[in-house]
């Protein structure tokens, strides 16, 4: 929090308020003392919901409760903080979901399977639930409509920008509109983060509609992302419809209707990804990794996440070398379908190797400009056929280990 | 190699002379200007040779060259370069192969698909096939038993210290020899280097026997070692038994007149694999990591290896943090079958944490004074079942950044 800022950093857009979707944030104190650190949003009835959680096999008792939560598809409220993830606490982890969800309830008028929680933080440590109890009466007397802004500050942990994207979308001759943050430093980061996202709209669309549109823009976006190949126990997105608009009548499932706003929901989720790798511990430039040529979608994203989540890979970016042999030793890695024959490694759009070997006359000076720049594209093509994936991440530093090796304190 | 020597380093024992083989060393100028970058190895007729490889699926020429040479389960020599891998280099670097083969098979006497060969060091670039070939006659006239010294460090690369070990074994009543060497600061380490790792014995063992002593104690030794999870493309363990010693007959499937062989060959192969553990890139800790109570001893491999590749895991042993979260959050990133619940945690011995949640009353004192130390121990019970794995692996530091942020030159 009080490093410096990513040289990645993007700034935080105006956020319109959502009709029906109120928020508010307060320093409760559960683990930091100076700041924000707790924010609870209020839902209007009939608002539907859609989450997509951490496939970590060790998840926290937030994520557990939502689980359960979301089978009713119906929300009222969401209580999140920061500074303790409620992860590996046992008994008690769980009791602290049940009590935050019950006295919720009881303050907002709705029922506790209603009231969804999200928790980042250090893991193993108790939350003290009687803190974080005594901070909800306050915060919701204020909730408003326009708060997302102080919400993107009060999720975070070892961000060092807060994220927030927004969008409009057509649905029929209605206009909607989407808004939403995150947080996280790497699918998860140190004993401090991990990665949070909350998205709201005020369009109307049944909950199995909702979880379609949010499973399949996830799979193109957070889940496209990594920093260090570490899955947080506690990864949350949620998506919340306050059905507050007027447009014609979304069927269950959904359909061509929806199309626009599945646009402009995957260019938010989409955004907010991004900004997490660009926020990525000790990160220095973004990674744009595109895998083509590949024999599936499936296969070309297992590859493109091999040269992602490669230590050698990252510290030749950081270093600004264009290494395409540790680029060629990450495809063989990775256990899919590869001829090393048939393949092609460009950087920077320059086409460096191709056919089992270098090529020998390519031009290397744009290469090494592009290496010197925030943004490095990295592209490989596999000659097998034509699946295709991107995904992104951010270069291993000196950063990452500053922040990652320090005792906890 | 000018850098300074690992903290973790051993001493390089004495090693006899192997009966039937005989090797030499030689600066043959192929990218190192000022030390013995080549090495070859000539050994008697009969003998009988076993090899393990790469599963990278982009691996080098050589390795494509030992594969169909293995075939024939027999061996005459051994060549093994450092500074340039072979890799990604195409037709020229078949060609390399080939003609290494046959030069050195004219020089030996034997056919070229007796003769093995290993490359280590950079990535896409042609190896200078004449100047190894001019170096070759040079070697061979001065081959002699007893020169395991000089080819542990001849086949350094980014290694910080040779690394050799030895053990006598009994067959019957007779006592056979088994030398190794190896080089790796990493599973993978940058472009100048890769796990390679040659063994002789003097013991008559058939090809058929041989080979699965070396699969099965391969298994237990150097697939258990991780520094980065990067996979080099030329991974390579050649096993030589020249046939040199009088010992009963040891039929083409081996059996229990092994049994003692088995146990000398699994102490060499465990003591080179721990020296590349030890001389992973910027280690400054050597940790292992058991895993016990899984489903099965598969599944705690890929747990245990999930605890060793964690970037996260890493970097807290490297800031002398027993980050037990991180541990827990590594276990069920793993995808193999756990239960938070029924998960324990120990560090140093001392167990922190135990069915869901920390062991609120542990004595950390211990634990402290434990992750000080230069050898650091985690254990992990899944709770489960039987299976169980033990791995290791290094600290992640500043100095790893250091030595693969570097630009080549």
């Amino acid at each position: 929090m009080t490093g410096p800022v990513s040289p990645l950093a993007l700034p935080l857009p105006e956020m319109p308020a959502i009709t029906g979707a109120e928020c508010a944030s307060t320093a409760a104190g559960i683990r930091y003392k100076t700041r924000e650190d707790m924010t609870v949003f209020r839902f209007a009835p009939g608002t539907t919901v859609a989450g997509v959680f951490t496939m970590n096999k060790c998840p926290g008792a937030p994520v557990d409760w939502c689980r359960a939560a979301l089978k009713g598809g119906k929300a009222r409220a969401l209580v999140v903080n920061a500074g303790n993830s409620n992860v590996f606490t046992g008994r008690a982890g769980r009791e602290t979901c049940e009590r935050t969800a019950a006295e919720t309830a009881a303050l907002i008028g709705c029922k506790p399977r209603e009231v969804f929680i999200a928790s980042t933080g250090v893991i193993g440590e108790r939350l003290p639930t009687d803190v974080l109890l005594a901070a909800l009466p306050g915060a919701v007397a204020k909730l408003q409509a326009d708060s997302w802004q102080s919400a993107a500050r009060a999720i975070m942990t070892t961000d060092t920008f807060p994220k927030g994207a927004t969008r409009t979308a057509r649905i029929g001759d209605a206009t909607v509109t989407i808004c939403g943050i995150a947080k996280g430093s790497g699918m998860i980061a140190p004993d401090m983060a991990t990665m949070l996202s909350f998205i709201a709209t005020d369009a109307k669309i049944p909950a199995v509609a909702l979880q379609k549109l949010l499973s399949k823009g996830n799979a193109k976006s957070f889940n496209c992302v990594t920093v260090d190949s570490d899955t947080s126990t506690s990864d949350t997105v949620l998506l919340f419809a306050t059905g507050q608009a007027k447009h014609p009548r979304i069927p269950a499932e959904g359909g061509a209707i929806l199309k626009d706003f599945a646009r402009a929901l995957d260019e938010v989720l989409h955004d907010l990804a991004l900004m997490v790798a660009r926020d990525g511990e000790g990160a220095q430039k973004l990674i744009t990794i595109d895998v083509t040529g590949a024999v599936s979608a499936k296969s070309a994203h297992r590859v493109a996440m091999a040269i992602a989540n490669s230590p050698l890979v990252k510290t030749a970016v950081a270093g600004e070398d264009a290494n395409w042999g540790r680029i060629v030793m990450a495809v063989g890695k990775a256990g899919e379908p590869a001829d090393r024959d048939k393949l092609s490694v460009a950087v920077g759009g320059v086409w460096m190797a191709r056919e089992g070997g270098v090529i020998p006359d390519y031009d290397e000076a744009p290469v090494v400009a592009h290496m010197k720049g925030r943004e490095v594209q990295i592209t490989v093509d596999l000659g097998l056929g034509r699946g295709k994936a991107r995904v992104w991440t951010c270069d291993l530093t000196h950063g990452y280990i500053d922040i990652n090796g320090s005792y906890r304190s």
